[in-house]
């Protein structure tokens, strides 16, 4: 690979002359202990960090690398303060959230170029466009579609016919919003997300699937994240609806008619059946499948790879396939890692009591071989 | 959640003078039970459904709403009218194709914009447009490509090199058809499909894996729709198929050289990998995934989240990981939640043989724990 | 379906001439049975091929064909020979990769069309665009990004800015690199890719999901080709890296931070969360799911499905969900599906050892229903 990387590969957008670790502590809610005065610039990995970088212990597996870090300062909790071998240390009693401000701090948030409305764009003169939009070359506003102020849309975005995108939106490249589908306001959707198209629905006839039209919309409300590559169906009728302030990883599949509640946290490739509902803050880890129909309750954690078949109570956690209670599924999967050992004694079982009935003179059962 | 949705979010193509519960009745060869008089102008769901719409009740969970919806008809089975509370009914025989029929009575189907051809397309001389064709803004089609008649190609399609699309077909936003490959007639494609990117063909050879060149196409036959963001590899040498009325929900991934029968309906993120052949009429539930060089006979249905690693035969039901008949991976199931109890039940046993071994004089085997 | 796809389907993109057996094996490495003069011209599969293709048994499960194909010759390892009946054989001992040389050798590569740098491209004037390079219409190559020397960047492609792309690498229609994203040499990203979207990063305070924002960037280095619709997220700090030679197929998610080794195998709709290592030469099976924070050791192999939730050592085979090496996995799988025998079985155990327990004067205890 004879591409170069040199320097860092960090993003910043802010000036770089920094903070001292006392100026940032303040700024996140964080004690110093150690070096008040150490100038900190940037953000990195444990590994990768120097002198001037804040770093930050994600997970407890990498505790035995803070010794060798070089990292100016580094943010975690006071239960974890124990690892550390005299580093600068910002204590936080949210490290994670705290590691967020300081991103936010040191480096800032993403900025988009600022095209103004490209002359290479094509917008129908019916759409409306808010004040101090971007919109980049090749991005298309079909007619009667509204953008509110402030949206950046990036290359090769389709809004159709009466759409809304709500105020501040960030539609990355290649992203499709369908006819009558509304985005709320400060939403961002990654490249390759795809809006509001028809959902699966068939009536099949006398050998023939016919289509259904999908005569409803797709909602997504305030706040709302998607990574690259998440499909959000149209509702059969009414709405299918992405609650406010949820996030998604990557292809992610949303049924249609589903409603999905607020501050959901939905991990990579999951998939999410028509009409089903969650609560607020659910979480999803990846891969899991939800079918149709169903409740999920507030709060409930679904683990990684779960196939839920039935509804969830609220604030349980779950797994497995199909999804029960996480203890439930850990005490059968633990279970099924003993059973081969105890098939061998089984047998051995069935043999000693056959001993036995002989011995009283019983009439033995043979041993079955499966 | 600030953006106003006021009013009814469905779409209404057709004149909104509606018809009477009789003359719909006839139309898609309902009974009415109530009033065949009551004017109805639009579907939409239980809850939402006002005195002028027409529900259906999709789903026996449903059934305790019937009695609040203030909907003016509602359609369902003869055998869940035990349910209605004073509605209006429209008892059907088979009421989802019902339905279906009255969705397109009274909204038909999506109208697309017509554009005619765009002047924003690029589209290469060599290439062949039918008559009535849509060709939205920047879509782009190669050379030597063919677009049948009254085909919908929306902005930023690309129809590679020699590709066909047949009369009728849509194309919405973002779809690729690659070089040579065949779309059918009256195909729908939603946004993101990828029809004929190279198969995962590679030789291994002294280290590094060497590309077999992919010199196959894809062929998507008449009347196939696909969800958003599926795709179909092309075949090492002759075609990949998806045979006619086939009919795929979300980003499902078809490998090189399979072929899928006619009329299948394969659910959200379904995997079928290389070389696959599925029957007639093969249903497959969300997630779930089939390995290379298999035969799936028709009719056959296979539950979500399957790992299909065998031939199956036809009509049978499938499902588990890796996928059983039905019934007997729902036997698993079963028996592995009460494994827990029967180790236990199982160590008490052991002991008990133990204490008559001691008994009868016999030597006495100690428990082992695992 | 009436469309016409007359003549083979595959692309012969070299001189039809084609080869004679005799030479093609000298240049395959293979050795010839049968007639060292019959001209080949093209590669197809068993049943379709005629008496000028060279076809090859790609797997066992096939060899009753053979005995039934037209090709001319067919290509296969020494230990097939014996399925043959009269054809014309190329035996190798590496019979895929020979199968592979000879599609080079009769077909060649896929040519892309050279429009050159299309005027209806959009190019920032402060982009370096290398030697010899075709850029399609509707491309769209932001401030400060680098087109190596040779690249193919199709239709609707955007290259975010100071992105780089390495020297003769080809973007397929639709695909996304965003900012600061580096491609390396030789790539190939097939249709709706999208390398670099922010990964998945917010911290929950009070009741809302904060995001971080994702300073990072993504490298795919050299030789790396991935299907259609894979997503790799950039990191939060650092670089998400895709190694040298990996393999994707389609609709692959890799999480933000992961480091993906050198010629991995990765399988369609795979999932691999953020901060994961994986070694040289691992493989991974369709629809396998890595948790974060794991290293994999090299040349482990990951079966289809399995859901990895630890380290893994290099060599391993593994499967299962959770993931265990792969022979404990089958030999769980092959217990459960006795299980339901085996637990009748107890029951009757059970009541003999009660029988005998009574005979004994024992105190018997009840048989458990559970």
């Amino acid at each position: 690979m004879a591409i170069a990387c040199t320097g860092s590969v960090n993003e910043r957008t802010t000036d770089a002359g920094g903070l001292t670790a006392a100026a940032l502590a303040e700024m996140i809610g964080a004690v110093v202990v150690g070096d008040g005065e150490a100038r900190l610039t940037g953000c990195a990995g444990l590994e990768a960090a120097g002198p001037q970088d804040v770093t930050f212990l994600a997970n407890r597996k990498y505790a035995k690398m803070l010794g060798k870090t070089r990292a100016g300062a580094v943010i975690l909790g006071e239960a974890d303060t124990r690892y550390a071998d005299g580093q600068t240390l910002l204590v936080a009693k949210d490290p994670y959230f705290a590691f967020r401000e300081t991103v936010v701090a040191l480096h800032g948030f993403r900025e988009h170029p600022s095209p103004g409305i490209s002359e290479s764009a094509v917008i129908d003169p019916s759409a409306t466009i808010g004040l101090g939009c971007s919109i980049h070359p090749f991005a298309c506003i079909a007619e009667g579609a509204t953008i509110g102020d402030g949206c950046v849309i990036y290359p090769h975005c389709y809004v159709g016919r009466d759409a809304v995108i709500g105020e501040g939106s960030v539609l990355f490249a290649n992203v499709t919003v369908y006819d009558r589908c509304v985005v709320g306001r400060r939403v961002t959707l990654h490249s390759g997300c795809v809006i509001g198209q028809d959902g699966f629905g068939y009536a099949t006839h006398r050998g023939a699937h016919h289509k259904i039209p999908q005569i409803g919309n797709a909602v997504i409300e305030d706040d709302v994240e998607m990574g690259a590559g998440c499909v959000v169906d149209r509702a059969t009728v009414g709405s299918t609806r992405v609650g406010e302030g949820s996030k998604f990883s990557d292809l992610v599949a949303i049924g249609h008619g589903a409603q999905i509640g607020r501050h959901n946290l939905i991990v990579a490739q999951v998939g999410i059946a028509g009409s089903t509902q969650t609560g607020n803050y659910v979480a999803m880890g990846g891969q899991a499948g939800v079918a149709g129909h169903l409740k999920i309750g507030d709060q409930a954690r679904i683990a990684a790879k779960a196939g839920v078949m039935d509804d969830l109570d609220e604030k349980g956690e779950y797994g497995g396939q199909p999804a029960l209670p996480m203890s439930q599924t850990k005490r059968n999967i633990l279970a099924l890692t003993r059973l081969p050992q105890m098939m061998v004694q089984f047998r051995k079982l069935q043999k000693r009591v056959a001993q036995l009935e002989a011995q009283l003179g019983q009439p033995v059962e043979p041993v079955q071989n499966d």
